[in-house]
């Protein structure tokens, strides 16, 4: 079985819509935010404590599990679910983004990507198919395409040539793909430039995949300029199939992300802000190591429910913080997930009960946006 | 209340007794092993955590806490069981062992100690009368006398004046200590020197405590140096009061320690040495980096049922540690506290059936120990 992607609802106001994404390892409800377990691990969360929080789907790296430890000992070991003890679903990137994120550390050629390891320095090589091959052995739910991501900012020639590539990869990776029980995403570039976009989306759609990742933003661009090419984008996608915007984590991009029609997102932002001490809360973001919270005897969020909101004080955490103790980033971590699948479990309610406009406003001016 | 020890079974062949602490905040079966939570949180651990691998007690640091956050905050907090969510027993050391190990940063006066912070360098004065305080304010069930303890080697002479200070400062300590829900416990010191232990032992037998500790081991002497310390100096302790060694968390030191008729330990040891990658499994120390873990898809020890022998493999565990994944440290951690509380479990079983030595010589073959 590969993945399905069941349409529920379409908001009549926003461009928002309820769904839900069939996959062999279970059932996802749309729109969701996936937490990042970069080196299959979910940094310094267990499994059942993902589960606690309401996780349903989490993402891994392709290009750091490739270093290390190595897909075939991934494989070997039973695949990624297995290796990590998380039986629900796993979306894998393809690396792409990783690899050319390294900067003067790659190099770019039509058959693929030469680039040296972060970790060693070692050279390898990565054309599109190794990328695929890399997700088939890990055996993840959702793979990707592997893509070019042009920098912000980039000109119209350098993104239409890296979009170019983008959709050649694509259907290499199309054909090198040979499992049934994956669904391999295209990933639709094309930068700053509407033309580019509905270049990308067009050529992606006649390849023809199950879903399509919308890749190439919040790369540095303001949040207006995203929000314009994501209205733009998402119509020239079709409505059967799940759009997923790569890399977005904030509480104000997601809302505004589901309004124009995204069903999938993942970020590292909150757990990586966890464990700089920040928490974001229904009142706005919350620096735990600030004096006002030595005597602060309250939960981080009065109105929140996890278990570290049930159980210890902002006193407490800003201690566990001071005297760097592993249960303060633990307790965040809990907290900043807990606080964004709660957010998307609200859009959801509200895109039930048609009230999502409403929902994000009020969202807004308590988080302290507007 | 106060505590009350129950002996319910003393060993026929060894000085091993199974007893029942009544504390406050509940019942601790005996023999029993107490993980350190330094700054009121076991290093990596959540309470609920540490229920689940059974620990009854746990053990936390006057001298940090005073540092940081202080004991007047924690007090505010409603106490050190509601700050760090721990409902069940604690107990304080009294922050001698720690001012005594700042080497040249303390002043050893006959009113008390002066020493610099080891977080930044202020000055403070601890008399017995504040290690008392500070401990009420703590609000823990078992609470220690303020003492010096003497280094390994000292002459006899540095010993005895070390012991008889020890001695007066029990006595300020018990004038001082004015909360009946807490045990103050007197320390037995008197160094490597039998005369010396049994003068402490008499003085403080004769000052009159619900519970006796035995300090001045463990302190680099060879370990049957301290077995024969032991052997003399636990006779002279009274029957019905509980006795602890403290800083003692090695399998064969507290086996033979319950041999030699202790009731608790503590020791940093088994959560020090997790999150250095450090095993201890029924067929002794395994270190998780070495290259063999590779790809060894067992668990870390194939008898052990903690959740992480039942969940994780060695592989998973090394790639973990190689990446440096907060994870690896809960993961090592679990397991090697779960190791000593079953450790201790079995002892007390031992105990009930009368083959403690049996117990005792088959385990030590198995660990590698002989």
């Amino acid at each position: 079985m590969t993945i399905k992607y069941e349409l529920i609802k379409e908001c009549k106001r926003t461009k928002a819509r309820l769904g839900r994404l069939h996959t062999p390892h279970g059932i996802i409800e749309t729109p969701v935010f996936m937490p990042v377990g970069t080196q299959a691990t979910v940094k310094a969360m267990t499994p059942e404590e993902l589960k606690d929080i309401g996780a349903e789907i989490i993402l891994s790296n392709t290009y750091h599990l490739f270093l290390r430890p190595g897909e075939d000992l991934v494989k070997q070991a039973g695949g990624l679910h297995r290796f990590m003890n998380w039986e629900r679903p796993i979306l894998t990137d393809s690396g792409g983004f990783q690899v050319f994120s390294l900067g003067p550390l790659r190099k770019v050629g039509e058959d693929g990507v030469t680039f040296k390891s972060h970790l060693d320095g070692s050279t390898h090589f990565m054309p599109p198919e190794r990328a695929i091959e890399i997700q088939m052995a890990l055996g993840s739910d959702i793979i990707m395409a592997f893509d070019e991501c042009a920098p912000y900012p980039s000109t119209w020639e350098y993104t239409e040539a890296a979009l170019a590539r983008t959709t050649r990869w694509a259907a290499r990776c199309k054909e090198a793909h040979k499992r049934e029980d994956q669904a391999l995403f295209g990933i639709v570039q094309g930068g700053m430039y509407k033309d580019l976009r509905e270049r990308s989306a067009r050529e992606l759609v006649e390849i023809g995949f199950p879903g399509y990742a919308i890749g190439g933003l919040s790369v540095g661009e303001p949040k207006d300029i995203m929000y314009e090419m994501l209205e733009y984008t998402v119509p020239l996608l079709p409505t059967d199939k799940p759009r997923y915007l790569m890399g977005v984590g904030s509480p104000d991009c997601l809302i505004e992300g589901v309004i124009r029609g995204v069903d999938m997102f993942d970020c590292v932002l909150p757990t990586r802000i966890a464990r700089n001490g920040t928490a974001m809360t229904s009142h706005g973001k919350v620096v735990i190591k600030n004096a006002d919270n030595t005597r602060d005897f309250r939960p981080l969020d009065e109105e929140c429910t996890c278990y570290t909101c049930r159980n210890y004080s902002r006193a407490y955490l800003r201690h566990l913080f001071k005297a760097e103790e592993i249960l303060g980033l633990r307790l965040m971590t809990i907290h900043n997930l807990h606080f964004l699948i709660t957010l998307m479990k609200n859009v959801r309610q509200a895109i039930i009960e048609d009230n999502l406009p409403e929902y994000r406003n009020e969202f807004f001016v308590k988080y302290g946006y507007e």
